[in-house]
């Protein structure tokens, strides 16, 4: 086994990466648009796309490869054959059996499934056996690896940290639900709201936090880690990884981000005979669904240990 | 490998059970003070007393055991030779090496680890890969069984469920420094402040509130079950167990309890696909650290496959 192909398929595109499996290296890259909700006869247009894309990275990398893997949204059947459910989002995703149109063995895995094993084979999860991945975007999202295994549930829900909640005397729901749940206060989808109209993004409040003349952006940005900091102390409890590792678009914020949060760990985290959970960014950007999905898909086909 | 036992060392009493290990069932129990603070010699004094609950055990048994696990609080050593880790109780327990004084190979577990260990080998936990167990008594305790195995974390802190950060704009902290953790809003330990001192103990509050005419009784309940019902969504987002599993003394108040977290878990609960998380009791009541002790241990030294 030396080749492999990882998709990453989002709403608005499809990320895909040819890899040496052996040195861990992406040596070719291309993505397409995603056409959610568009369709080529009985196939989702997403499919037809990403087997395009399975074709011109072989092309590109003058290679063939011997699997490809798939990270999308959704909850994944434990075969890695199909995503199981994804309501309302990139219509024929649900049961659709990636194998039949890739051509290729290989496994589909959640989205930030999929980041945390990118950045565990080749990232900044590298070497760990218990780590936890936070990706900060629109929402929350995340990931557990414990004792060397993705954790994935009893229906592939596992992991999804956004949705834990740390007020529930609030009136806030998430999409999933979940009282006063931690993207809520984190997440971009409510900036404006949380902002009182103030800031269209989170990346704009934290300039004017840099700025270190706004006192009202301060309050909201510090309301804001102070909630990611009471979660990352409840992981610690109830996880106990050596490290948390932080993603998404807002960990660009890193220097606005780390010290904060660190900040309340001081003050939340319980740290038994000294010992306290690291906080790291990750390494692989938007590039870490492609490594994981490669990644899972040796695992699923027992070509790899987990 | 035929016979074992468990012993479970708590504050106040040292709990153990002779086991047929084939059939999983108790042939014989005994118990004895758990003296924290003496010590015999160099030997915290329920070290000794341990020991003389095994020699009593094969006494009453009238077999031979040829393995003895432990169930102790704190945080148990990966290796299973010591509890690591319990400030400010037990006297020379962080160290004490079990094997040594038991004369007999075994491991240590920590204590909520055990019980739902036992639950899982002969109780409400049988037969299931992924359960989470909350115990309600003086705190709340937990552990997680995730894919089967128990999930032990970076430092064997995992599933200290009661250190669940379900109010983080909270004055209230656990002991371990969590902003209003679960045990918190559930645990029996503040039952006195957290109903104006009108109950010393969570079983009469359940009481006034089973008597259907104590309104404030009522909403106090339902506070505190409504913080249940929020951690266990949390748990079912993060965890995704197919089972929660309750016990610990309060569970007693199983009427009181189960409508009550359902009524909120109907308005808190992500459930993909119809998908819900199953309520139910914990059947081994105070024996489950001894079942899931020689349980472990057996594990622990290769006996079974986890």
């Amino acid at each position: 086994m030396n080749y492999g192909i990882g998709i990453d398929l989002g709403g608005t595109q499809i990320k895909g990466g040819f890899f040496d499996l052996k040195k861990g290296k992406m040596l070719a890259k291309d993505s397409v648009d995603s056409r959610d909700g568009d369709w080529e006869g009985n196939v989702p247009a997403f499919g037809v796309e990403a087997r395009g894309l399975v074709d011109s990275l072989e092309k590109k990398a003058k290679k063939e490869a011997e699997i490809a893997g798939v990270s999308a949204p959704g909850l994944a059947r434990r075969d890695g054959s199909a995503i199981a459910s994804l309501p309302n989002r990139l219509d024929g995703l649900e049961g659709f059996v990636w194998a039949d149109v890739l051509g290729k063995p290989g496994a589909v895995l959640n989205d930030a499934h999929a980041a945390l094993m990118g950045e565990l084979w080749q990232g900044g999860a590298k070497g760990l056996r218990d780590v936890v991945l936070l990706t900060l975007g629109t929402g929350v999202g995340g990931a557990i690896v414990a004792d060397g295994k993705l954790l994935r549930g009893n229906i592939g829900r596992a992991g999804h940290l956004g949705h834990l909640s740390i007020d529930f005397h609030s009136e806030m729901r998430t999409i999933c639900g979940a009282p006063g749940g931690l993207e809520d206060f984190v997440g971009n989808h409510n900036i404006v709201e949380r902002t009182g109209g103030r800031f269209g993004t989170t990346l704009a409040l934290v300039e004017a936090v840099a700025g270190g003349k706004d006192e009202e952006a301060e309050r909201i940005w510090d309301e804001s880690m102070r909630a990611l900091a009471a979660a990352i102390s409840s992981i610690a409890n109830v996880i106990d990884p050596q490290v948390v590792l932080i993603g998404g678009g807002i960990s660009k914020a890193w220097k606005q981000i780390e010290p904060r949060v660190s900040h309340w760990l001081d003050e939340f985290e319980w740290r038994p005979g000294g010992a306290r959970v690291e906080l790291r960014r990750a390494e692989l950007g938007e590039w870490a669904g492609a490594y994981g999905a490669v990644y899972n898909a040796t695992i699923q086909q027992g070509m790899v240990d987990e």
